[in-house]
């Protein structure tokens, strides 16, 4: 039986799931969705256990990557979790690996790529827009994993300071004049990723990264399907997200 | 510039993108879609060049986690990496995770799995057949990621020794069989993922999940469409694979 | 230039693409959609033109099919037309052929039925609501395709009347236990239709029509995919319907 | 009890749901995917029931749309009846309609729009391809719907001489180029149809479209997914065919 300790971070989870992310050094205040509280109560519950606070209830857990992206606070349309996954796999992203992302959003990808390359590697996030590192930047410390991350306010198309990068993200409108950058800053063998709403975005995009020695160049969109289970029967959802992004990858050779 | 060394592993590559991972400390063999071949002849090569071999061409790059599962022999139906990647996000899989799956197959989703967690996590896989574990076991050895897993002959619906686990994987086809074990060895917060391809399957395993206090439930299929770009316009291709498994996530609380 | 006459129905299209279907003898009345207005007013109007109503914009067409179908007021969750379209051209449907239908819902496929059967074809609707055949026949009227619609205060499950069918379509909760009466009343060759939005319902009954000479049994899903296209750029619509209905297919020999 | 007779037009459906049109007038020849035989043999036998020919078994039953569109042969990649199906819902053809296509393609298209329009209505077929026109006459007529039909040799995009027709359906590489001619020949709230298989086409289509009174512009993707249904379970299947083509749809006004 794990207890909750103090200035430790939790998840609080209500029972509609969703999530509120507190530290239990933090003064007394109204946190948004939670209500006014006093964060040291939680401290010696146990983890796992729901308790009633005002009038919902709520349980707390020790907040796991999908807490820290789904209770981040979001300012841009973020890169949601399903396509996260996917860039992490076809990038080949792993502990120790050394990433540049531009632009950071709302940090949400931020987050995921820092989780995956704990302990030693590095995230480095571009952004021409200063308000959006900030932003960013808190939702990535309130996620614990700000010392994996180095932010810089510069526009990722006028050049890419880092070389022997394991992969490079391009979340901008124009990733195309960002990729003759990422192609030097990149090892051999090293993943670019575009991700991009549009279709006239994807063809003038690959374009351009057919251009360089890049190989195993491929796009494709990542569909996720939630399906409902009664004890009647399943069947998908009504409701779906029709849409996120084209995800484009290309790995360098030399 | 960085040179292939003695006693490395490499990967090389096709111009039909098919990969063949080889350690240059090994004999003059015939090597499968490689052809008859003394590794120590790439040693002093620079990675991402490329070059002839017999009739072929090739590029040598370091291994990556694409390279390592999209060489392995395969031996049943794998978990592909569309959704791998899914279940390491969704389970929250990080550096240091503790994960159990059951069963083992080729090895697929243990290499991923692996690869997420080091340096410090651990993969038990669980797996009654025992030819399977060997099988897997040497794709597991050629990614380089032994030292990672922990392989046991052992039927998961009959018990599971560990405890406070941070995930289970179950790809087997009776998952529902084995969710007591699961909800007793994970941590609080923990996650239980199952795949299954049939309708039936995950009606019957998300009634057990339910008897148990898992949180989050929730049953998606991830669906990839690729997008075949040329110059002319693009499309989503003709070709494009229907199905693979559901993936079904729950959350323990206590 | 064609123009509209008296005891004519037409149809009112706004500039969100509602649409509202009246006649030209129609008395002076509040209108749903429209507002209070004299249908007198469009006499003499050119079909195709546009014209102010109130603070409003209407086009003035002649109904098409799927302005009858859009316009009908909806009682239940109707069949949308991307299914009813699947329905028609699987059962081989054609001007001429003897349909069968159960439940009529809000008479939404009844009218595209209608539409394709005529002249001298029938469609033969049983429904054991009659509230449910009575809204129904209302939007049939106004579709003006009552001379080719038959209604039935009638359980199919207890049996079906008619014999030689060209097709018989079933959107109830059980068709299974509609199947051998389906079976009796189908001509060789004609198709047996069932339209079910859960798993366990398709299961149950295409174990049932594989008990029969049924060929061509098939089971598919229908999803259509709205794109949103600008001088940008297209890609899906963030906004999509995730299901409707599985559509079971099987074709009677003797 | 129906029996088959002289000079009468059957399909046989092979096991594997494979179907061949015959009439019972023919000679004794070898057709193929049924062998050597005298259709005549069929004069008497019950519709509806199967018989040995060779070393097969076939059913033998009157055509209907399906069998005809699913034994046509085929010179060019065909438009799929799912995406037929919605051209006919969307167009709102119906009998009676009067419709131009450009091109003939195989002729499948041109086999389920005379279906639908019989008794009374007129397909016109442009295409500019006289051995196209002659291999799709030769199905339409096999499929005895060439009196609904009237081919021209003749470039949709250099003009369209008909008038107020209901429905104009461009499967054409360059369906911009038709457009101006379109809109002059549809009657007011007649339906425009284009198939394209690029994003590209769809998107210099739309802005051409655009230019003219069109309202109820759309455009969207059809996606069937077979859905294999076994005693086990239900789950789509494997093979799924990934893209055809976009529709958009569009009406004139005047």
């Amino acid at each position: 039986m794990v207890k909750v300790k103090d200035n430790e971070t939790i998840v609080l989870i209500d029972e509609k799931e969703r999530k509120y992310i507190l530290n239990t050094s933090q003064k007394t205040d109204k946190y948004k969705g939670v209500g006014v509280v006093d964060p040291k109560i939680f401290v010696g519950r146990e983890y796992g256990s729901q308790f009633d606070l005002g009038n919902k209830k709520f349980w707390v857990l020790k907040p796991s990557l999908m807490d820290k992206i789904q209770s981040l606070k979001r300012r841009a349309q973020i890169i949601l979790p399903k396509d996260a996954a996917q860039i992490i796999i076809n990038c080949s992203i792993k502990p120790g690996s050394k990433v540049l992302e531009a632009g950071i959003g709302s940090g949400a990808l931020t987050v995921s790529l820092a989780s995956m390359i704990a302990p030693n590697g590095k995230i480095i996030s571009y952004d021409n827009r200063e308000e959006f590192i900030d932003h960013a930047f808190k939702n990535i410390k309130t996620a614990e994993l700000d010392s994996l991350v180095e932010t810089k306010l510069k526009d990722v198309t006028e050049g890419i300071d880092e070389k022997n990068l394991d992969a490079i993200i391009l979340d901008i409108p124009n990733p195309w004049d960002a990729v003759k950058h990422a192609f030097k800053s990149l090892k051999p063998g090293g993943y670019l990723c575009c991700y991009s709403p549009l279709s006239t975005q994807v063809q003038k995009n690959v374009e351009e990264i057919k251009k360089y020695n890049f190989i195993e160049i491929k796009t494709f969109e990542n569909i996720q399907r939630e399906i409902v289970v009664s004890e009647n029967g399943m069947r998908p959802s009504f409701n779906m997200l029709g849409h996120t992004g084209y995800l484009t990858f290309a790995r360098k050779t030399k």
